[in-house]
């Protein structure tokens, strides 16, 4: 094993921080009442009388995931002194719009682990995600529009075409090893930070927050999710199964460019183009191939400069943060996001 | 060749009657500058500097279709004399809605053929049709937000979950040959319909026509879809692929269980069960399979109670459009569910 390979996994089995699950936990409980009601909207969304809906999306539902992007809008309603209910509709609208692609990801991807269990496409198949997956979707916007406020709907319908946007973008750069920074950053501005912009910009708009500080929120929101998904990316390589819910190095078979891969690539010796081209344009890889992919990014910081990049947005977000009024949920945010990048040790 | 497939050949082969067509000409001709308005809406909404997004879903768009559903929602704002520009957005949003789900579908379905035309899953793959569809998707919600109606956006953002629901609830009818009658009325009632009832619908909801005017309206809609649903599903075992744009006999080598089976295994002698198991349930074909089927069929009235099934329908629609102002517009629209019938012969 590499030296690098070793100092990298004895890093990640130290005790992991755990400061981002507490923030996670903190706001939860801030947000109680809200997101049981949250949850009830979205599990009574899934009803019908074809038994697969309920039993497919119950299962992607049941599963859980943290619901930080429906906590966004709850908690962003929540910071501007929010009275009414409709930010219930708008959060499961969020993660129902989430759960819509997460079917559809994995299909594309042929994904097998979600959030630590087997996948729709797995349990059902492929056809049964696309065609539930729809249905979600639709849901979703049935949600949003039973909310009534047209603005909302405008940066939401926008933040669902900007995502399928981002994922097809993303499908042209995979296998690619020419995709650059620019690029890559792009797919993670599209697919994984509209919705957080979004979800965040919605509790915003409803609050009735100046025209500055709606902007300052789903820019908030934006900078959070590029943040999020570089660590995301980050782990994909030198995490564990355990924390990302997920196998790691899905990622690297599937040859996807994520911005590890980038920076590996562009400081890759001569002779180590021709790894970094089987492995992910020929997608030929062998056992050992993963462990020399984090050798290589260990040596050149690929994973390290990760990190380092998402630090940067996360900066920007707790600097747009400013706008939100002081007290409990603004903290609340700020904190997420600090302790977003403690998810890798 | 048994009897009743050469009688059915026969019919078949003989100088199909073309009013159907010409009653779409017809209303294309009246429509003509608003279809111009929505072909150009439609096309810039597929823009993107992602290029597989114009490349794929200006293959869709350029294979074209008759655009009977944006008709609908055009011909019936009309008829109403509406005289804003909203029911552009809107009858291209609904084109979109049903974009979307025929990318999808023909991932689902493993379709090669579609209006004449090889289908986007064959020419750039199964990832990239989900993907874009979803695109498609939002787009079309972007549109129908634009146009600011709430109502509207109710009754399409419902139609689109009913149109999903619809097609899980084929997927689960596929290959069961208990499928009935009314299951299968269901499936026609949402996967079609429900889109041509949203259509016209919206004309007439932005029109501003009466509560009673627009309830006819939406179920005019509804009742020619299911109309015209049920024959397309005759035309898959009656037709050619030249009036059908996709390949004869698809449903039938996807067990499919439309009507026409439907009838079929109902009306079945007890030796012929296993037939209708082995080819539909087992999915077990081979070649002259489909032409046993059709002659059984023919033998049992099922492809013409099909037919009569779909007059039904078409009468119903006929009965409800009273309630539209007299005019061209309605003319063109009796038109239309009138000689739907004639594209089988």
């Amino acid at each position: 094993m590499p030296a690098q390979l070793a100092t990298s996994l004895e890093m990640a089995a130290a005790p992991r921080a755990p400061d981002f699950l507490d923030a996670v936990a903190r706001l939860r409980a801030l947000l109680a009442d809200d997101l049981d009601a949250v949850n009830a909207q979205i599990l009574s969304r899934m009803e019908s009388p074809v038994q697969l809906i309920p039993d497919l999306a119950g299962h992607l539902v049941k599963a859980g995931g943290k619901r930080i992007r429906p906590m966004l809008t709850l908690a962003t309603a929540r910071a501007f002194a929010f009275t009414g209910d409709d930010h219930i509709k708008l959060a499961a609208a969020v993660e129902l719009i989430h759960g819509a692609t997460l079917l559809h990801d994995d299909v594309v991807d042929g994904s097998s682990l979600r959030r630590g269990a087997r996948t729709a496409n797995v349990i059902w198949g492929n056809k049964e995600s696309v065609l539930v997956g729809d249905f979600v979707f639709s849901r979703a916007f049935e949600l949003m529009v039973a909310a009534g406020n047209l603005r909302v709907l405008q940066v939401l319908s926008r933040a669902s075409s900007v995502i399928a946007e981002g994922e097809v973008l993303q499908l042209t750069t995979q296998k690619n090893i020419d995709t650059k920074f620019d690029t890559y950053i792009d797919v993670v501005e599209a697919k994984t930070a509209a919705l957080f912009a979004g979800a965040a910009h919605a509790g915003a708009i409803i609050s009735g927050a100046n025209a500055r500080a709606e902007q300052a929120l789903a820019d908030y929101g934006r900078y959070f999710g590029v943040a999020y998904q570089l660590i995301d990316d980050a782990l994909d390589y030198a995490g564990f199964d355990s924390d990302l819910g997920k196998n790691v190095g899905d990622d690297f078979r599937e040859g996807k460019m994520t911005l590890p891969v980038v920076y590996a690539v562009a400081r890759a010796r001569d002779e180590e183009k021709s790894f970094w081209r089987r492995v992910i344009a020929e997608g030929r890889q062998t056992d050992a191939d993963f462990e020399q992919a984090v050798a290589l990014m260990n040596r050149d910081d690929a994973i390290a400069d990760t990190v380092a990049c998402a630090r940067k947005y996360a900066d920007r977000a707790l600097n747009e943060l400013e706008n939100a009024p002081d007290g409990d949920f603004k903290d609340a945010l700020s904190n997420l996001v600090k302790t977003s990048l403690s998810r890798i040790a």
